[in-house]
């Protein structure tokens, strides 16, 4: 057994506990596929009485997770705590400096240092994979790493969060609105307590900035994520975008301007018939345009012990294969500062609902606001007799194409309009780079 | 540059030209990525005095490809030859043999000496790579060799021939008939002068007789593939299809069965809203069914210059790295001699077409024949008035679960019966595994 990968896995929640099944239930195979034994040495987690259906006899117990990072016998730290600081960091900087090789599915870890991660990884010769920390299941991190090396990558366009892509499927097919069905969610177990990161799209936006990086040759810069989550779609929205041939999807974008790398997480109308449209469920999808292979799409569960534990496994697989990929392809010393174009010079076709007025010569007003705020409306839509308490009616425009400082003036102009109640709710279009 | 990756390329078509054009635009970034030069130390290919907008300049050129097997200063040949046997066969066996490294996008070779090259690879310990073999640009032989490898793989159903999808898309959306479509498509560049390989099903078939042995362990075993192809499809199959709610696609399937690996190319209903349905035109798409990540699906262009020049790169880029993995996961010496279940025990439900003498009481008697023959129907479909020019109806019927004897016999039946002209079209109705 002196050729073996020594594993210690930190954190045994449902992913860590996957990951020992898969080590133990596919132990020859594996042995037969990476041409050694990956040997589960340590383990630390939290409660060493919970039962996990798991056996652990043999696998040494520690209470303190650093003492993986210490261990003379361990080549391989498996860090699944999560967490952006706090002991999930720590225990990634010390086996990092300590020569040990690192997987992790933690996507904020990463996504706010995985720049200063990678440098340390790289002056010790070792592995940080991370497959798992993104999309889950679907193997986007090492297509990116090494599948597509002889692309310049154009865009990429992804369906990043489950949760928010089961909610938006589950309003489209029942019409009910987002806070029924994110209760339900939560009931299900598709959606956390705590719902702000998933549905506000800052889990999304992590996972981005990761393949921005990976794809654009920057550093990871997750600060400059533009990010709107679902919250304020309805099932209204929904329903109207059916009607213009869209659905409504939170998409995570990362492409080239100009000016630099635009990163952007946002509700989005995404046209019927692409691959991105089609995504329903719990499913994720990230579509890459590289300039030799064009569009690249990658569909599958994103979440999930069985979907992660796969991720991790890869991870785990190429290490023990001798495969040591610097962990944004280049070395982190060469990752270039990102120039970062304000979203304020962003350019799409939008859809603008807004609530108006029940009288006459309203609709003629506020067209006329738009068109003084220099914006072009491809189409409207009003729908009869179905005002709120108030009397109000949902009216829907499709712009044409205008920047984001424009539309940000126009909806200002209107959310004072007297025709109008409330801030319109404004959805970028997004129907360019889809294929 | 003594650390360099030194490559010889053979063949120098459209793909050969879009590696050397990568290498010579992506210098600096490979180098970066890999940690090393990627160095192009010599080409062979017939022609020395075409024009392919490639610089050679520095490069080597050899006449007889089988210097490159031989030449002290190269480390990795890629093979662009392409063919089964003959000169390509005997290039990659004599490079393997010389210790040097291949990277190959020749199906036809894999597919039928797979296992032989392997066990010649693993005894040098070089690789042997064939990412473009198999879709193109799509990452699935990355994606079953490693990232995968915690899972035990349940079933594959791919879109591996870009011709055949390309044709059937067009078929669809204008309603005109296999050879005209086909002629165009000729015309295009997008099927070759001889179509057969390709509309005949047997491109495909190498590709899956290539990832059946990946995802399931087993000897590449092509000769047990069964393959039908496309040609009798006509655009009145599509739109009774349509009609059901179903897309005709050329399936490539490899799933296990009681008895082994069925491996089957043949035409297919595939149910509207599945991810492969919505693969149109040239693209191919790859659904992998997996124990632990479920269902993953990979869509991409499975052919042209860009494209598999790009999953070329990858397994340059690989091998660059110093990422030698068996070429079928598992050392050859240890891959399962496949057992061949019998296609006759497959069972599927079933679309069946037939044309029906316009006549008092033959439906009736159709039917009673068909129950005879222990078909149970489903669905029977007649459209009135659109008779060919001898008066003949087409008639469709979708069949319960039945097996594949059962239907050739009643098949044989149907076409000795005086109320039926000619053989009756069936086409298998894949509704089971696509999510």
């Amino acid at each position: 057994m002196s050729n073996s990968l020594r594993i210690g896995i930190a954190g045994l929640g449902t992913v860590g506990a996957g990951v020992v099944k898969i080590l133990a239930e596919r132990s020859t195979h594996l042995t037969a596929a990476c041409g050694r034994p990956l040997e589960l040495v340590a383990v630390s987690a939290r409660d060493k009485t919970r039962d996990r259906g798991i056996d652990l006899s043999g696998v040494r117990w520690e209470d303190d997770p650093m003492a993986l990072a210490s261990a003379g016998d361990i080549d391989l730290v498996v860090e699944l705590i999560g967490g952006s600081e706090g002991i999930a960091r720590e225990l990634v900087e010390a086996s990092l400096k300590a020569g040990k090789h690192v997987a992790t599915a933690n996507k904020a870890l990463v996504a706010h240092h995985g720049t200063a991660l990678a440098q340390a990884a790289e002056s010790k010769g070792v592995a940080l994979n991370y497959e798992a920390a993104v999309a889950g299941g679907i193997p986007i991190v090492k297509a990116m790493r090494e599948a597509l090396a002889g692309n310049e990558i154009r865009s990429i366009h992804g369906i990043l969060n489950g949760t928010c892509n089961y909610i938006l499927t589950e309003m489209e097919t029942t019409g009910r609105d987002f806070a029924d069905v994110l209760k339900d969610a939560q009931d299900l177990g598709y959606a956390e307590a705590d719902p702000t990161f998933d549905v506000g799209g800052i889990d999304a936006a992590h996972k981005l900035a990761i393949l921005a990086s990976l794809a654009f040759g920057t550093e990871v810069d997750f600060d400059n994520v533009h990010i709107e989550g679902i919250e304020k779609i309805s099932a209204t929205d929904i329903a109207f975008a059916k009607d213009f041939g869209f659905k409504v999807k939170l998409l995570a974008i990362a492409e080239k301007s100009d000016d630099g790398i635009v990163q952007r997480v946002h509700p989005a109308l995404v046209p019927e018939g692409t691959p991105l449209a089609a995504v329903s469920g719990v499913y994720n999808a990230v579509a890459v345009d590289g300039d030799r292979v064009g569009h690249l799409v990658l569909e599958g569960r994103g979440a999930g012990e069985g979907p992660t534990a796969s991720a991790v496994l890869s991870d785990i697989v190429d290490i023990a294969r001798g495969l040591i990929v610097a962990p944004f392809i280049v070395p982190a010393t060469k990752l270039k500062a990102p120039a970062r174009p304000l979203m304020e010079a962003h350019k799409s076709s939008f859809y603008l609902r807004l609530r108006a007025v029940d009288r006459a010569g309203s609709m003629a007003a506020i067209t006329r606001a738009l068109a003084e705020a220099s914006i072009s409306i491809e189409r409207i839509v009003q729908r009869g007799g179905k005002g709120d308490d108030s009397g109000r009616l949902p009216v829907v425009f499709v712009t044409h194409e205008t920047d984001e400082s424009t539309m940000a003036r126009a909806r200002t102009l209107l959310a004072q309009h007297e025709d109008v109640a409330g801030t319109p709710l404004m959805i970028r279009i997004e129907d360019g780079e889809l294929r």
